[in-house]
């Protein structure tokens, strides 16, 4: 990097060093120090742009909100017709499984447990968590138009649900789905709903 | 403790500490010397009974495991007649809502990232996973008797998936599924199966 570069660049530079950090050795491995080594900046480089480990965590949080975000709103495009509805969610998870998406995912997955003990941490991701509760639903109704609000309520919670399960099991490398096609075809049957339970 | 208590009864109770505070400090939080003050004890006693992170982190693990193994136990019994056969899977799940299941499943998902990067960590809880994938497999056989091999093993991982995913969620405090009962009908529905999406 040289060192006349943009200081919003630089932070954004220090936070994607951090998400790798994150997601190769997980949250005790992000130390400032070796932000920097993975960076390859000077010494105390990230001490400068980010002065306390709190100050760090909230700044990586929102770099990967921001690039999910980014994702999100690349996936959300209303399908073309003949488009099954659920092709943009089943591609937009499985970008979890390889490459940069697996990368974030990981660093994602680091950041659930601390963020449901600091509030501030947690508001970091709460744009893009509703917006992705958003997508579902939508899914949901496209789905299943003949579907009740409590039943789309349902449904949309159980999808969100399976979900968050899948990216935990991506973010791991269980690879039993192993394509968007395979992932698209367990959405529609969720959004669907099975036969419902007889009740006595 | 009593200094001269049985040193497999205080790696236990070390163990029971260390799980608390993976649940509210998370793994940034669990060094000996936060154990040592958690359970009462001399400083210096967690180092004594465990002398690296390493050991400490894998004792842990093991006495979740092992607590696991035994709720999982107590929960596998046949359905009684007439019982749902989903009662006993959803009362195992709704147990990590509240007190020391709500604390133990908070400790497990602290670890469920490292042991993703450490095989002998993923190991101590090999056993338990394969049990509790049983599980699973036996309530989908039991609800979808007519099921061919192939869609019980798919709504078995789905099955799978949406309840890791409800563990990571009531983990984190989310209290939409507010009974076993509410649970038991949401298995049910996702082990009969939905009806397929039309292939073209």
């Amino acid at each position: 990097m040289g060192r006349k570069q943009n200081p919003e660049q630089r932070r954004r530079e220090l936070c994607d060093a951090a998400i790798r950090l994150l997601a190769d050795e997980g949250i005790k491995g992000l130390t400032h120090l070796k932000v920097d080594r993975t960076a390859g900046v000077p010494d105390g480089t990230t001490s400068f742009y980010f002065r306390t480990s709190s100050a760090l965590l909230h700044a990586v949080a929102g770099r990967v909100a921001e690039l999910d975000l980014q994702d999100l709103t690349a996936a959300t495009e209303p399908p073309a017709p003949g488009e099954n509805p659920a092709a943009g969610l089943a591609a937009l998870v499985m970008r979890a499984a390889d490459g940069p998406g697996f990368v974030r995912s990981r660093a994602r997955l680091e950041l659930a447990m601390p963020s449901s003990r600091d509030p501030g941490l947690a508001q970091v991701f709460a744009l893009h968590q509703q917006r992705f509760v958003d997508m579902h639903r939508d899914v949901v109704q496209r789905l299943s138009p003949d579907a009740d609000p409590a039943e789309v309520a349902e449904r949309t919670y159980v999808l969100l649900t399976f979900i968050s399960g899948l990216l935990l099991a991506l973010s791991r490398g269980d690879r039993t789905i192993g394509s968007a096609e395979q992932l698209e075809a367990i959405i529609c049957s969720l959004c669907r709903g099975g036969p419902q339970p007889e009740q006595g």
